[in-house]
């Protein structure tokens, strides 16, 4: 999917929801179980409840992975079923040499090798340029790099400063800035961050932001608009465990839609406040 | 596998070679591709060739991926392949919060959930301590933390300097030392970076370091061994492409022994020289 098409989503649904599947089998109602693929089961209830709502699906792919050769038939099944009018993230948070980063292009992009095809994937910034490229140059495919995450050790090295007081993070965008564009390029930015978004917009102010720790983790969707949002909207936020785990009875996926329509709404007023729709 | 028993396979094979099976269907011989599956084909041959000759295996994950849920199945077979008197290695570079890190842990570790149990997987430091900690504290289970890599874009961001000088890549040792003990963490050293072993060893003296980079990249095992080995030896050193693929032909497997006994009989004279042998 290109920048325009899912900026036209955005607008059309008026919502900037990402749906994270990070689907777990100890976790989903107990009466899935009796059914041949109980997470694919699972996935697609929600995805058909949720995807009117929200613009961008994530599986997190260690959750499928956590199940070997069954999990990967899941993940594979549950890419099928998303919808085109959606953007499809694999939250796989690789990072490696070129010709391996290569191969993780192939797994998660070219469906007729590995039988997926998203259209982006994170990727973790730690081995540098060649670790990156092999994810963008083809037209509607995204690298998603973690800049500043959400959870309890993105201090330990994100936030070190050079001798000028410029922090990791801030290196990260301002080197990968270079190696892509806002065409083929996004940064992952926690949202129990809210403070830091007007200094990343300082570096990125183009780039779309993909956005995790709203709900269950704590960040506030208004601060992260008031300081992240930009005119194209710019941000792809993420709820995962209070959406998909609002219910665990039959009615799981009526709860699930409830609390994504309850966060649509949200994004709608912020959208009409920053005059986007 | 313990560090005890890891140093006494070392001791008793007269070798530190790690053999890395980043296995390419569109590399190997083509008279495999009338098998089953040819990749745990290709890996079972060079594995029975070499298995005398190396302490430790590292498929690259990336390149199983690459190929969706039949990977997935050469895999979880070749990983049932493995002799028990090898050290595996899961090299997966994978980095993320600390319920996704525990799936991912599940992924490797725990044959009963994902068909695989390798000893060890490798790990991106980025996202911090709840990243690495779901890897260790299981006796005979370890994390392999990126310190300083042997690819083009290692330079990115390892070697920013904070105000003191200090490069990312020390505080990244500095830090992961204190998350566990040279009983569950490694790190990865590019053999192609000689000079800094020496630095790295005063971070890190009893750790064993992973080191790729001999061979096709350029890197020397003498300096390596000079800079880098300690009493225990300290040192697995990956060779991939120079072994699995030094042979085209039927002759393969031959070939790939040839190499892995020239590697070690280049170990063993370190060892000796070490008088750790």
């Amino acid at each position: 999917m290109t920048r325009s098409e899912l900026i036209q989503e955005i607008k059309s649904k008026r919502s900037f929801l990402c749906v994270g599947l990070d689907t777990d089998i100890n976790k989903i109602p107990s009466f899935l179980l009796d059914y041949e693929d109980p997470v694919f089961e699972f996935n697609k209830r929600i995805i058909e409840a949720t995807e009117d709502l929200c613009v961008a699906y994530k599986p997190n792919i260690a959750f499928y992975e956590s199940r070997g050769v069954k999990g990967w038939e899941s993940l594979q099944k549950t890419w099928q079923a998303l919808p085109e009018n959606c953007f499809s993230i694999a939250d796989a948070k690789r990072g490696d040499i070129g010709n391996t980063a290569a191969m993780y292009a192939s797994a998660f992009f070219d469906e007729a090798s590995s039988g997926l095809g998203f259209d982006s994937i994170t990727v973790a910034p730690y081995m540098g340029k060649d670790s990156v490229q092999p994810f963008i140059g083809v037209e509607g495919k995204w690298a998603i790099v973690l800049a500043l995450t959400s959870n309890e050790g993105s201090a330990d090295f994100q936030n070190i400063p050079d001798k000028d007081g410029r922090q990791l993070y801030e290196h990260v965008i301002g080197k990968v800035n270079a190696w892509g564009s806002p065409d083929n390029l996004m940064y992952v930015v926690g949202a129990t961050r809210g403070e830091a978004f007007s200094n990343i917009r300082k570096h990125a102010p183009e780039h779309f932001l993909l956005v995790p720790g709203v709900g269950a983790q704590g960040g506030s969707l208004e601060d992260v608009c008031r300081y992240g949002m930009n005119s194209d909207c710019g941000l792809l936020v993420n709820a995962t465990r209070s959406v998909i785990y609002a219910s665990q009875g039959t009615d799981f996926a009526e709860k699930a839609r409830q609390e994504a329509l309850r966060l649509q709404q949200d994004m709608e007023k912020e959208l009409i406040k920053a005059h986007i729709i």
